[in-house]
C-alpha cells in the first residue's frame, strides 16, 4: 500500500494488530478444526480497512479506540463471513495468496466456518457494553451491523442473478454494489461514529462517507479485475470474466462497443473454459469500448463525495486518515 | 401432534399465527427470489417449539406475549436459517415435506438464503426495544442468541466430523446433540424469561429447562429417524443411516452388537448407495442390540430433568404447557 502517506499507513497497521488481536482472543473454541477454517482467511492477511474506518471514525470523535475496538473487530468478521461464502457461491480458489476456505476444508466445513464468523461478529459486537458504550446505543449498532449483513446478501444474490441477464444498466449495478460492499463500509463508518456520539447529523454524514468510499473501492476492485497484477492482488486476474461477472466495465463495453466487437465481448464473457487468449481478447475489447476511463472518473466522483461527507466532524488526525483512504479507494493498485 | 392437550395445541396455534405474522412482516425486500427462497421452509409449516418455548416462559413470568415476540420470532428465524444450510451440507433433498431450498434455487441461493435469515434473526431481536424491553435486556438476549448460534455451528460442524470417525462414545454425542440442538432451545428458554425478568436463578432454571428439553427432543428425532413414518414426518427415514449419522441408536448398537453383527451394522452405515434391504437390515440390528429402549430411557430423563427445573417459576397455564412440551418431546411421532 505504498500509495499511502507514512502516518496513516503507521495507523493501519496499529489497527490491524488491535483488531486481530482482539479476534484472536474472542474467537476460539472446539472443534479446532471449525476454528482454524473460520480464521483462515483473517490469518492470511488483508488491507482491515473497515476497522480502520471504525476506528478512525471513532477516534475524530474524540472516543477511545478501546471502546469502538468491538465494533471494529465485528465489522471484519462479518467482511471475513461474506468472502467464505462468497468464494463457495464463486468457486473461486485462490484469495489473499491462499487457497480459499472450501479448497482447503471442503464445502459444508466452509459453509459452517462462515456461519461461525457471522455469530461470532455479534458476539464480539456485543462486548461494546463491557466497554462503557450505553447499552442503547450498543443495540443501535447492532441493528445497523444486522441491517447491513442482510444488504449485503441482498446484493451478492443480485451480483449473481446479474450473470444471467443479458441487460444490467450503470443503475442496477450500482444499487448492487452499494448492496454487496457499501453498505458494509457504511455501517463501519457509523459504528465508529456510534463509539462517541448519537448525533444524528454526525452519524448521516459517516453513513455517506462509508457508502460512497465502498462505491468506491468496489469500482476500483473492478478496475482492478482487468488491468491489477496478479502477485499484488493475490487472486487471478480477469477472473471476473470468466465467472461472467456484470462489473461496471463489462456493462459500460456492452453498451459502447459496436455490434461485431460487442458480440465477441459476450462470447466470451461467462464462459467457463476460455482461453488466456480469449480472456486477454476481451479485456483488450473492454480498455478499447472506454470503460476504464469512464470507470475512473465515477469512482473519483465518490470519492470526493466521500471526502466531502467528513467535513461535519473536528479537523485531526484521524480525520485526515479517512480523508486520505477515500483518496486511496480509487489509487490502490491492490 | 395428537399427543398433546386442546388447552397446548391452542396455544402453539395461536404463538405460530403471531410469530409467522411478525416473520412476514419483517422479512421481505429484494430480490423477491433471495425472500422467496429464505422463507420458503418457514412457509412450509414446521413445529415453532422454539417460539413457544419463548413465549410460555415469558407469559409464566408475566410478560406481555407482544413484548417477547421479537425474541420468539428471531429464534425461529436462526432455527430455519441452521435448516437451509444443514440440508445443503447434509445433502437433504425432502424437509417438512416439501423439497429443500438449495434443490429448489441451487446451492449459492441456499446459502445467501441462510445468512440473509441469520442477519434478520438479529434485526429482529433488536425490534425488543421499540416493545419496550429495556437495551441492556436486550443486549444479553442478543448476546444469549449469538452465542447459542456459534455453539450450534460447533455441534454442526462435531456432527459432520463424526460421520468419518469409528469411536464416537455417547459423551462425545451428548456434547454434540447439546450444541447443535440444545443451546438453541436453552437460548428460547432464557430469551422468554429475559422478556419478564433478569433474575439470575431464574434464568438459569430456565436455561437447564431449554437444554434438556432440547436433548431430549433431538434423542427423540433420532429414534423417529430409525422407527418413525416418512409420511408424518415429511423426510425420508433411515437417511441418517445412509448419512453416516453417529446417532445416539447407531453409537448404542455399535458399543452393544456381537462382532459379526457389528461388521454387518459398520459395512451399511455411511453407504450413499445402499439399498432399501441393506437400511431395513442395519435398522434391524440396531433395534435388536436394545438401542431403542435405552434412548427412550435417557430421554426420558431429559425430558424430567426439564419439568423439574420449571418449579422456580409461578404455578399457572403457561408452565403447564411447558410441562406438556416436555413431556410431548419424548412421545411425540413427527
Amino acid at each position: 500500500m505504498s500509495e499511502l502517506g507514512e502516518k496513516t499507513r503507521r495507523y493501519i497497521a496499529r489497527v490491524a494488530g488491535l483488531v486481530d488481536g482482539y479476534i484472536y482472543a474472542r474467537v476460539h473454541g472446539e472443534p479446532p478444526v471449525l476454528y482454524d477454517a473460520a480464521l483462515h482467511l483473517i490469518r492470511a492477511g488483508g488491507k482491515r480497512l473497515r476497522p480502520v474506518v471504525v476506528l478512525a471514525a471513532a477516534e475524530a470523535l474524540g472516543a477511545e479506540a478501546e471502546r469502538a475496538l468491538p465494533f471494529a473487530a465485528a465489522v471484519e468478521l462479518v467482511h471475513n463471513f461474506t468472502l467464505v461464502h462468497d468464494d463457495i457461491m464463486d468457486r473461486d480458489e485462490m484469495r489473499r495468496g491462499v487457497p480459499t476456505v472450501h479448497k482447503l476444508w471442503g464445502e459444508p466445513m466452509a459453509i459452517i466456518a462462515g456461519d461461525l464468523l457471522f455469530s461470532k461478529a455479534f458476539e464480539v459486537l456485543l462486548d461494546a457494553v463491557d466497554k462503557g458504550v450505553p447499552p442503547a446505543r450498543v443495540v443501535e449498532a447492532a441493528r445497523r451491523l444486522a441491517s447491513a449483513s442482510s444488504t449485503v446478501a441482498e446484493g451478492q444474490a443480485m451480483d449473481m442473478m446479474f450473470e444471467e441477464e443479458e441487460d444490467v444498466d450503470v443503475d442496477d449495478y450500482l444499487k448492487m454494489i452499494y448492496k454487496k460492499t457499501g453498505a458494509l463500509f457504511e455501517a463501519a463508518a457509523v459504528l465508529g461514529g456510534l463509539a462517541a456520539t448519537d448525533d444524528d447529523k454526525i452519524l448521516s454524514s459517516l453513513a455517506v462517507y462509508g457508502k460512497s468510499l465502498g462505491v468506491a473501492f468496489q469500482i476500483r476492485d473492478d478496475i482492478l479485475g482487468l488491468v491489477g497484477e496478479e502477485k499484488e492482488l493475490g487472486k487471478p486476474v480477469l477472473s471476473d470474466i470468466r465467472e461472467g461477472k456484470k462489473t461496471l466495465l463489462v456493462i459500460y463495453a456492452l453498451s459502447h462497443l459496436d455490434e461485431e466487437a460487442k458480440e465477441k465481448l459476450r462470447s466470451i464473457i461467462g464462459k467457463r473454459d476460455a482461453s488466456r487468449e480469449e480472456l486477454e481478447e476481451a479485456a483488450e475489447l473492454i480498455k478499447r469500448s472506454g470503460a476504464l476511463e469512464y470507470a475512473e472518473k465515477l469512482a473519483e466522483e465518490y470519492s470526493s463525495q466521500a471526502v466531502n461527507a467528513l467535513s461535519v466532524l473536528p479537523r485531526n488526525e484521524y480525520r485526515e486518515i479517512l480523508e486520505e483512504l477515500a483518496r486511496f479507494a480509487v489509487r490502490r493498485s491492490k
